[in-house]
Parts: C-alpha cells; sequence; structure tokens
C-alpha cells in the first residue's frame, strides 16, 4: 500500500485547529499503519498572522509560541486566500485545506470563501465549520465533485462522531425520510439547568465561563446553531438546498422555567430539537422546542452529549448518540475526514 | 464506473434470506445506481432441497413456491459444500455465499463449515450468522485475507444497523477500549413485561408466538444468544480470540419478577447487558443483569430495540440505538454487506 503524503493548509488555528494538530501526533502510529503521511505546510489566522514551509511545520511548537502570546509571524501577513494561491504554485501533490475560522452563523463566511477557493484551486477540504455546508452544501459539492477534489464536513454538527460517514459508507442504498436531534449543548444544558431550579443567566454565564457556549449567546440561545446544523443535515441528508436564514428557529428564554419544570414533574423533558423532514411538497427544516417522553433517546441527552435521530428506509429509525462531546472531540472528526481524503486517493477516486 | 456482477449461493433460505431476496428486488434501482448487479445463481436448503441455475434465478418465485409447500428440488440433493464446489467449478467472476442457515449457538455449526468451504473456494461470505464469527472470527478472518476475499457479518448482532462497518468505515484510528449492549429482544421484552406485572412464561409464550423468540427457549432466556453476540463483538472489536462458551453468562428467569419492579420502583431498569472489556490482563466478555438509571442509553432500550455503547479513543462514549429491529432488518445489512463487497473489488482490494 503506498504512503499517501497530504500537505495541510490550516485557515484557523483556534481549539479545534491546535486539538487537531496534536491529535496528528498523538495518532502518528495510527497513520503510519494505514500508511498516511499529513505534513502541516501552513498556517494562517486572522489575527496572529500565519507561518509557510512547505517542508513542514511543528504545528504543536506553533500552538506554544501562540499561547505565550507569540505571534506567528510579520503584523501584515497574506490573506488565507492569497496562501492558498501560493501552495497552489508550490506544486505539493495532494493538498488539503484544514478549515477551522470563527464563523459567521447569519453567513457562513469566510468560510465559504475559503472553501470556494480551495477547490478552485485544486485543493481537498475538511472543515469542522458548518457554514459552507449549511448555506453552500449543494454548489460546493458540485464544485468539488466537478474539481475532483472531496469536500468534508464531519465535525460540522456532531462534535466528532460520525453522521455523514455513517450515511455515506455504512448505509449505502438507505433512504433518508427525515431527522430529530438534540445538537446544541448550551441551550441544552441551560433547559437541564432550568429543570433543577437554575436560573438562565446564571447557566448561561456558567457556560460562557467553561467555554462552551458562543462569545456571542444570541447565537445559541436564539436558536441560530441548531438552526445551521439543521441545515446542514438536511442539504446533506434530504438534498434540501435550503440555509440556516430559512429554517424555521425557536430559541430558550428565561421565561421558559416554569414550564421545563412542569415537564420534568410530569415526566416529560423540554428539549431544542432540530428536525428535518422529506414531504411531498419538499423539505422542511425546524428548530423547537418540544416535550420529549423521558424515554425518548433525545430526552435523556445531557450536558454536552448530543443525539442524532435518522428516520430511514429499510433499516428503521436509527439513534447515534455522542455521550461525551465538547470542541476537543471535533478535532477526531477533521481526522476522520483526512483518513478518507488519503483513501480516496489511493483508489484514484479523489472526488466521490 | 464498471459494473460489478455478483453471483450470489444462498445457504439457507427462511426469513431472513427471503427477506434479502426481495430486498434485492425492492432496492434494484438503488443498487444500479452503485453499479452493482446481483444474480442469485444457487438456493440450497435443509429441508427443502436446492436449485441453482449460473443464468440467474428468481428468488421470490423461489419464496412462493416454499410458501405454498412446494420442495425446491429432488428430495435428495448436494449438501451445501458440494454447492460450493460445484459453483467453483462454474467459473463465475465474483461468487458470493450468502450464509443465513439455523444455528446452534453452542457450536457455530453448520456456518463456520459453510464459510469456512466457501473462502477456500475463493468466495466472499456475508452471513447474518453470528456463529463463525462468535466462534472463529480470527481465523476465519485470516483465511479470507489470504484467499484474498471478503468475510463481512454486519447482522450478526444488531439487525440490520452498522455496527462493525461503523467502526471499520467511520472511525479511523479511534481505539475500542469496551463495548455494553442490549442485544437480545426476547430477554428484554420478557424483562419490560414482568417490570408490568406480565408473568414470564406468559410473555415467553407471547415472544415465541410472535416468532421473535428461539424455537428452544433455552438460547435465549439463559443467554446463549447474547452471549454469542458478546463473543462476536469481542472478538471484532477487541480482538478477543473468544467463543461463547467462554463468556461469562447469566440469563433471566421467573424468580425475577420482584427484582425488576423493585428496580423499577426505585427509578431503574433491570437489563440484561452483553459487555466487553480490554485490561492489562486480557478481554473480559460478560452477559449478565444489571440495574441500570433510567437515564441511561441502555435503559430505554424497549421491545424489539437493542443498543451498543462503544468506549473509544479519543471519541469517547458512542451509542447506536436501533429502534425498529426485528429480523426482517437483518436482511439489509447482508445488502450492505453486499455492497461493501463489491467496492471493494472495483477498488482492486477484495479482502480487506
Amino acid at each position: 500500500m503506498p504512503t499517501v503524503t497530504l500537505h495541510l493548509l490550516f485557515a484557523g488555528f483556534g481549539h479545534v485547529g491546535r486539538r487537531f494538530a496534536a491529535l496528528l501526533v498523538e495518532s502518528r502510529d495510527a497513520l503510519a499503519a494505514l500508511n498516511i503521511e499529513p505534513v502541516i505546510v501552513g498556517i494562517v489566522t486572522r489575527r496572529h498572522g500565519g507561518v509557510f514551509d512547505v517542508a513542514g511545520l511543528d504545528a504543536n511548537k506553533v500552538a506554544q509560541g501562540l499561547a505565550e502570546g507569540d505571534a506567528l509571524g510579520p503584523a501584515s501577513v497574506p490573506s488565507t486566500l492569497e496562501w492558498i494561491a501560493r501552495l497552489r504554485s508550490q506544486g505539493a501533490e495532494a493538498r488539503v485545506l484544514v478549515e477551522t475560522t470563527p464563523l459567521d452563523v447569519r453567513s457562513g463566511e469566510p468560510a465559504i470563501g475559503h472553501v470556494r477557493a480551495a477547490i478552485a484551486a485544486g485543493m481537498h477540504v475538511i472543515t469542522a465549520n458548518k457554514g459552507p455546508v449549511a448555506f453552500a452544501h449543494r454548489t460546493l459539492a458540485a464544485e468539488a465533485a466537478a474539481a475532483g477534489v472531496s469536500f468534508l464536513f464531519e465535525g460540522a454538527v456532531m462534535d466528532g462522531i460520525p453522521v455523514f460517514n455513517l450515511v455515506r459508507e455504512t448505509l449505502p442504498a438507505v433512504r433518508i425520510d427525515g431527522f430529530r436531534g438534540v445538537v446544541n449543548s448550551t441551550t441544552n444544558e441551560i433547559l437541564t439547568a432550568m429543570e433543577k431550579g437554575e436560573r438562565f443567566d446564571d447557566a448561561l454565564a456558567r457556560m460562557q465561563e467553561a467555554g462552551v457556549a458562543e462569545a456571542d449567546p444570541s447565537l445559541d440561545v436564539d436558536g441560530w446553531d441548531a438552526a445551521a446544523k439543521a441545515a446542514a443535515l438536511a442539504n446533506v441528508l434530504l438534498d434540501a438546498g435550503t440555509t440556516p436564514l430559512a429554517v424555521a428557529r425557536e430559541g430558550i428564554a428565561p421565561t421558559l422555567e416554569p414550564r421545563a419544570q412542569a415537564a420534568l414533574r410530569a415526566g416529560r423533558r423540554l428539549k431544542l430539537v432540530a428536525h428535518g423532514r422529506r414531504s411531498a411538497s419538499g423539505v422542511t427544516t425546524c428548530v423547537e422546542l418540544q416535550e420529549l417522553q423521558a424515554d425518548d433517546p433525545l430526552a435523556i441527552v445531557d450536558g454536552q452529549a448530543n443525539a442524532l435521530e435518522l428516520d430511514t428506509w429499510p433499516t428503521g429509525r436509527i439513534v447515534i448518540t455522542q455521550r461525551d462531546g465538547g470542541l476537543e472531540k471535533t478535532a477526531y472528526a477533521l481526522l476522520s475526514d483526512l483518513v478518507t481524503v488519503a483513501i480516496r486517493i489511493r483508489h484514484g477516486a479523489p472526488g466521490l
């Protein structure tokens, strides 16, 4: 089995990007067993500059420097788009963009621009960013197919556990009729806290301190994050061609405290559920509050866990549950996508 | 993408085999889209004779005839092993044994013999039978690798939803440290019935009437079926090299009625749990009664649902739940295995 060498350009180097770089080192033996050799040739950030070395960077040393307050390079550095062009001119064989920049969940940018430029430059793309798949899956997938490259995003929705891979790699010839999931940790933890009598604001502050909630809390509590994930799932699993802006969206608010507690007393759980369904008139995609029976697989999801139920033919309802979610786990999704890229290159079908 | 034609020999043609044959017809378009063409060239049964036609059989017509009491062929027919040899001499390009014979769960036969003979004859094997993987996974996998053929068994444990495919295809470079699951429907339904005050014997009779329980109820209630599934999971996921005979095994009995009811009153569920774990001293594999917290993902599994939790690094605890299990669904597992065989042949890596 010939070794596949993959040259990686990181766009964004925050928690997920740094954890992915560390995971590449920790998984060195497993990757070697698969005859996959990743080489990090560039790291570009929005605020800390960028660094590039076609011979390979020690990303963990870079991460350490950043943690100690170093900049990556001169204050005025080329943009991610310029780095993509520069990498292209280097002519490395298999080039992969690792996109983990901070997302504007209302526009999908700047990630969409990065993904599009990378595909146009003949690069494969792996991303933990939900923007591109939530806003532009159909066009980006078509552009990737035309360019003969992969566009993969396993980490966009479920913090590292297989969702898109599950359907693509293990459920051939299965029809997906719908899905429903608990996919946003912040709103889920706040709902659980309110059931127990904790105040909404206290629970939210706790989530922000723990780094779970977004800095702008409206992205979580107003249902934007869940809507982006619902759009991503609907686009990939149901070919919805939708965007988060078109998803019927509910959020959570302090006024829900009595409702959450009343539901619990009645043996139910109040959950923010992202769901999508195929019907004769098209695909409907929603984020809404639902009171679930206590033994519903989505009702038992607490803390940073998340769960997704797929309604399928002929395999019925299948649920995949991540009991130990978190940003850190998302790094694994990038690793699994990287392995998929390598396997496709080996099979001579990079764009499948 | 060139079409892969697969010549199928059915060993066993009961509920699962017949449902699989029907599913091949129902999934004709989906298989055609994958450029996969299955041709059923032989069906061998233990009691109803066998039929063979290298040009292809209409298996659904055969199933209809059997349902109306026809025999497949003359009373004295060649054995499955002779049919395998006969198919070999026909020289069909890609030959697949579809093994769904009734299992002696205490020996793994006759399935192991069929699988071994097929591999030796250069045939791929897909099976919903837990015997071969529970008793002889390591040797059969080695024999298949040496022969350059696939040995796949997705339907052996979880009624059609991906378990082995999940790990193999979507969790590259992940380490599995352990598993625990509710994998036997009969014992699970009887435990649930006893919680509600139904008598053990009544519940068992109901399961047998519905065709869920084995004809010999001891295979279910004494934990043999769960032990075989635990051994299969331990062999594949933890490389345990064990057999069902070596699995520490508990079953269920009418005397559990008060315990099941007391657990429920205390907010817990009494479940028969199959589990395995890797440790410094090797792999331990057990089937035992456990009182689970009500919000445990295994506790909410009722009816014909089943669930498996994998303890993994770096992805934490992942649970896959089949909410609508049943023998019928197992047929899909055979279909997914068939697709895997075709994809491997296309990639020139049939034995991976």
